[in-house]
């Protein structure tokens, strides 16, 4: 079984991840149908062509026809659903997903599930600050990351039509990486820089200096406007992993400051200059990024 | 006196914020000339017509016809080349600088300058991470800050030509600020962040990352790529401001670490929300920031 426009995909959970997920997929010319509580979403997305079919209940006969199915929701809520559903998907149906965090989530989820239908988890790199179908954008997925999480559990015909999503969906770069080496990474490149940009701007009474603020400020708080509940959630599971990415960072930074007290500028100078040559890594190709 | 061209602009310092202030005033009409002790930075900008005159030392010819002088150098250099020069200056003469502090050198220049020569600061807030005239680009003050920052020693007539130099260089918004409150500000949303981006840089052997990283990652990093000398510079010019800036940040940071180890999750979401609420006043016009 490879990805082919004979197979139904089901999309559960139509936010922006969700219906992202449906317009490209949709018009990458597959069968792409969608269940969400919210009424108005399914709506929206039939109305605008997003989806084939939809549902704002778990529905059996979209649930019993789908041969990929694709959670887009909060982990809790992806978990309960599972448990509460799964007797309704197709024998040899591949299921997979779309959470920021795996560990605490894929073994349990592989545990409980019925012997003929698999679980492989997906990571796809990429968001907006903003919310909903209304929004989603399949373009967000084209300069972005897309990671597969397989467990030792997997099988290669599953890996491979989970990469195939991601190859479908144009994402940038797609990879590889077991559950425990994914969260300790997300811990570090996207939930530590969350936790940064949250207490910068909450940490002055900065309201005033609107006028004042360039580039550099900008750039660092773009992601402090952030959904709290999917956030904290992501962060309570991910706990042990980010908190010791914190304790790096504060570190590091206690040791610049006391630096700067102790009129240290060779050291600040060798921290700069690390941070230029680590810097110039993650470079994008030439105009993609501001320079 | 009011900013004409039939003044003569002399700009001393032709690297990045010099060039690029001599492309705008030479784009405008005006008559620039340059002072750079790199030869190769003069030739330059004469064989693209970004100056009209320049020479490679304090050429008293230059000088000496100058209405308005820019001083577009470190800080060290620029105290040091005032108290060597002053001299030259043409009586009448207005000076003016780009220097990203201001309460460490306003006042000691003011107090040095011959009675019959005005000094009046001012600071772009703008800049690109890489360096030369080669690199000058009027277009980066299109959407920044121009800050004037006088002291009870200027006169209105000063004042108004500095801003006269914004205005000229298609600045988005021009604003003016005393020396203290000046550097307190530019010490939370510059130059902390600066200290953030590189600590961040630094904390993690992170090379191996840079498959995985997204734009959270790189834009709280994109000022990681530093120039150490100067950066380090500037930070010792402002350290009290910059060390209180510092603690606040790390004081924050740290309840938020607490907040995750203790599963306050509602704590965390106040937090969010808060910064969330805040971050809203930051929002460039719609179309000017990526969502």
């Amino acid at each position: 079984m490879i990805l082919d426009k004979d197979q139904k995909i089901l999309i559960v959970g139509l936010g922006l991840i969700g219906g992202s997920y449906a317009k490209g997929l949709t018009k990458k010319g597959y069968d792409v149908s969608a269940i969400d509580i919210n009424k108005t979403a399914i709506d929206y997305a039939l109305k605008n062509g997003i989806i084939a079919r939809g549902a704002d209940f778990a529905d059996p006969a979209l649930v019993g026809e789908a041969d990929i199915v694709i959670f887009a929701l909060y982990p809790h809520v992806f978990v309960q659903w599972i448990k509460d559903n799964q007797q309704l998907f197709k024998s040899g149906a591949i299921i997979t997903d779309v959470t920021g965090v795996k560990s605490c989530i894929v073994y349990d989820i592989q545990a409980m599930l019925r012997d003929d239908v698999e679980f492989i988890a997906a990571h796809p790199m990429a968001g907006k600050e903003v919310y909903g179908v209304e929004n989603s954008d399949e373009g967000i997925f084209r300069q972005a990351n897309y990671i597969v999480v397989p467990t030792d559990r997997n099988t290669f015909e599953a890996i491979e039509i989970c990469k195939a999503i991601g190859t479908t969906l144009d994402f940038a770069r797609i990879s590889s990486l077991p559950p425990m080496a994914h969260d300790e990474m997300i811990g570090f490149v996207s939930q530590l820089t969350h936790c940064i940009a949250i207490c910068l701007m909450t940490c002055s009474k900065s309201d005033h200096l609107v006028d004042y603020t360039g580039d550099s400020f900008r750039d660092l708080t773009r992601i402090a406007r952030i959904n709290e509940n999917m956030w904290s959630e992501l962060f309570m599971l991910n706990k042990d992993a980010l908190l010791r990415q914190m304790e790096k960072f504060m570190n590091e930074f206690e040791v610049f400051h006391e630096m700067l007290r102790n009129d240290d500028v060779e050291g600040m100078k060798a921290k700069m200059r690390l941070s230029t040559e680590k810097r110039e890594l993650f470079n994008k190709p030439k105009g993609e990024e501001k320079v």
